[in-house]
């Protein structure tokens, strides 16, 4: 394999150089006005499948943004493998923070610093270019399918009618996704679980118009103190969900297991000064790799309402609202928990409000066996690169489109992520660092490798 | 006094010309971008006082924006009486919920709509016509002297440093203002008291940057979720507000005081209607007009943090704000309750979060005793003007600056406000009807002349 090194090494401007291309597109899902940015780097991923060898490539339309898609077959007898990954990246707010412009790349100190650095433009990345060098050095194993969608980070609503409707074209053995972490540089790491997601919106409305909280102050509600009232008894004082039923399906992981899990690497106080803060909070009766890993949680990820200017400005307003969010794991169900939230949402609403609760998005836990064979092929592929064996970690986000694949594609996926804790990828000064981007690159041919070896048996 | 409404009929076109002229600059005092605006007002404020027949007027600086102060001495030794009034307005968001532009004034359906038409441009601007009005018809009857300032809706810091400094220009018998409510169009009121304001911001931080919801949720604390479960625990099943010591210091009311104030006019169903509320809220124990008038209240004015934009983002946000006001009763301080809530907000934050509080502003609750001649001139003048006896109100509302008058100049107050409850003052289509606006000016000359008349024996 040493054909491996040597090609990244000879390429590595280059595909730096390419990465920045797409990165430069502001392709943020989530805002409707980046609605053109979504099309030209979906056209610029294609372009790139092409480029790299792929046989045919296209830009699918879907309800939402469009999929590219791209195919390599070499033997339809020989396993194929299925890339998934996402254009799309994530907002930029708060912009004042950022130390370099979020679509404008550059590199300091061994860094790429850009919003979808490593969420998920770096990261798919590599997987084009490690399929570039297997093709280029005639090394390719197996068939190779790209499903690179535009919507990941809005849930991806379209994804799932998407295969429903090309079931055949996306048939295949094993989806290979980079889009999720290791535990350090220099521990390596699989992601075996990650946790479902309930998005929810709520509205709460109080006066029909701003009143003048003197005139008015202390004798009609105020929905911001209502809503901070109704916000704060969905959790007890041990941090428990208080929604009815919200626990019902949690599947409840043995002692035994839990035992294992202790064991990967983890330093508290590491992780409190990565994040600066002098205690950590979570559910009471669990560690802080279980309260990600194993257990649901609950946060408000936006709240407004009021004057929220420069200065004093005493109003009651008429409206105040949160987004809210709760993270699942199995068995919970995503559309089932939606509804038991907005039933108790609207329970607790005092008579002197009016609530809105608004169903954003979801999507399933996910877990993957650590005996299948392309775990094994993982594992192998990481201690080739690394020297090292990887941990099975169980992560704490969600990738909702992964349950979806095996539920309607039945195929299961592999989490080979290279991100780090410190990449702040959803927040200012996203980064990768280029040990990683280049490490990924080398180690993706090394896992077709051993994988396809080990399906021949 | 057959001059008076004759002289309003035959002005009334020019006078609401000339209160459009004032309207149409944006003197929003907490905007610093609106600076000029603060002096251009004044300096229109002057022109105006000297047409009316003032022997001089200047625009005064101070720490923060200028006070207007004019004056017409006929005889040193008659009465004083001391206009006060504010040229400043509050800010107009959300702006898109006005009706019509809020510096764009114009008549609809007989009422003036713009940002400042009542509070206080409109009110304050009556008594510069009613002075042009006894000036012009040799009916002036005692000594005037104009204050009007430009940071009221902020707390006016400045005025109290302006009064020290000009005790013996500001010397007077009894301080005139315009800028509170009637209980209704065809119900005259009085108000009597004015709530105290402690006006806070607080600032609570988790972990030191955005993270991501996914891969943190459930193990960092959140620090919208704190802000919610402390804001919550500021008030308890009752509404009764939790601070140690916060009410120490309220003045008990005694049942025959409540009792008397309950005779006063007024419609619970009416009032819920006219906000469209199906229910309201307060403390316990309290009718809805005690709760305003004689009880003090906590409102959160605004909140704000994380993702607040279009769609969901999946963050823990490293910070969360309020904009918390304590309207206050005497004998409340409000430096010592600011204190009292600082003491408290940094108490009650859990050991995973740093908090911050600014105490942004306060003032002193205001009592206006019924038994002074200026209350029983007020009353006669409104009698006069409405046929109807006007009724003594204690308002829900704070003009920190009524309470240091006292406290510096030794002056009290008479509080004749011509506001009603539909003007949607401090919010989106304030209003203020052309009825209002005359009688406002038509009444004001009977004040001067009843006062003069008793205080003469």
């Amino acid at each position: 394999m040493e054909h491996v090194k040597k090609y990244v090494e000879e390429h590595k401007d280059r595909f730096l150089e390419e990465l920045f291309e797409l990165i430069r597109i502001p392709s943020i899902s989530s805002e409707s006005e980046h609605k053109d940015d979504m099309l030209k780097t979906a056209e610029k991923w294609k372009e790139f499948i092409l480029a790299a060898g792929a046989d045919k490539a296209e830009v699918m339309p879907t309800e939402g943004n469009p999929v590219v898609y791209g195919e390599k077959i070499i033997d339809p007898k020989l396993p194929t493998v299925i890339v998934y990954g996402h254009y799309d990246v994530m907002p930029v707010d708060p912009i004042d923070l950022w130390k370099s412009k979020p679509f404008e790349p550059e590199v300091r100190d061994g860094h790429i610093w850009a919003r979808g650095a490593d969420d998920d433009k770096g990261q798919a990345f590599m997987h084009a270019k490690a399929f570039e060098l297997m093709v280029k050095t005639n090394t390719l194993p197996c068939n190779v399918k790209f499903m690179i969608e535009g919507e990941e980070e809005i849930g991806s609503p379209s994804l799932g009618k998407f295969c429903e409707e090309n079931k055949e074209l996306l048939k295949g053995d094993i989806i290979l996704v980079s889009d999720t972490g290791m535990i350090a540089k220099d521990i390596p790491s699989i992601t075996t679980g990650l946790r479902g997601l309930a998005y929810m919106e709520v509205e709460v409305t109080g006066p029909n118009h701003d009143l003048h909280s003197g005139l008015f102050g202390g004798a009609v509600a105020n929905p911001i103190n209502i809503l901070t009232k109704m916000i704060a008894s969905l959790q007890d004082e041990n941090n428990h969900i208080t929604i009815p039923g919200f626990y019902d399906d949690v599947l409840v992981v043995s002692d035994e297991e839990r035992a294992e899990m202790g064991k990967a690497p983890f330093d508290v106080e590491e992780y409190k000064k990565a994040v600066d803060v002098a205690e950590l909070l979570g559910e009471k009766g669990y560690s802080t790799m279980e309260r990600t890993g194993i257990r649901p949680a609950l946060d408000v990820n936006g709240i407004w309402g009021g004057y929220t200017g420069e200065g004093a400005k005493t109003v009651i307003p008429s409206k105040a609202y949160a987004k809210i969010s709760m993270r699942l794991v199995p068995d919970q169900d995503h559309k089932k928990i939606a509804e038991l939230f907005q039933k108790h949402f609207e329970n607790i609403a005092p008579g002197c409000v009016k609530v809105k609760v608004q169903d954003l998005h979801g999507g399933y836990a996910y877990v993957s066996p650590t005996d299948m064979i392309a775990y094994k092929a993982a594992d192998k592929a990481y201690t080739a690169t690394f020297n090292k064996k990887p941990v099975p970690v169980r992560s704490g986000g969600s990738i909702p489109i992964i349950s979806t694949f095996e539920k309607i594609l039945g195929t299961k996926s592999i989490l080979m992520g290279f991100g780090l804790e410190s990449d702040a990828i959803h927040s200012p000064n996203e980064n990768y660092p280029l040990f990683n981007f280049y490490k990924g690159i080398e180690t993706i041919p090394y896992f077709y490798k051993y994988y396809v070896e080990m399906m021949a048996g």
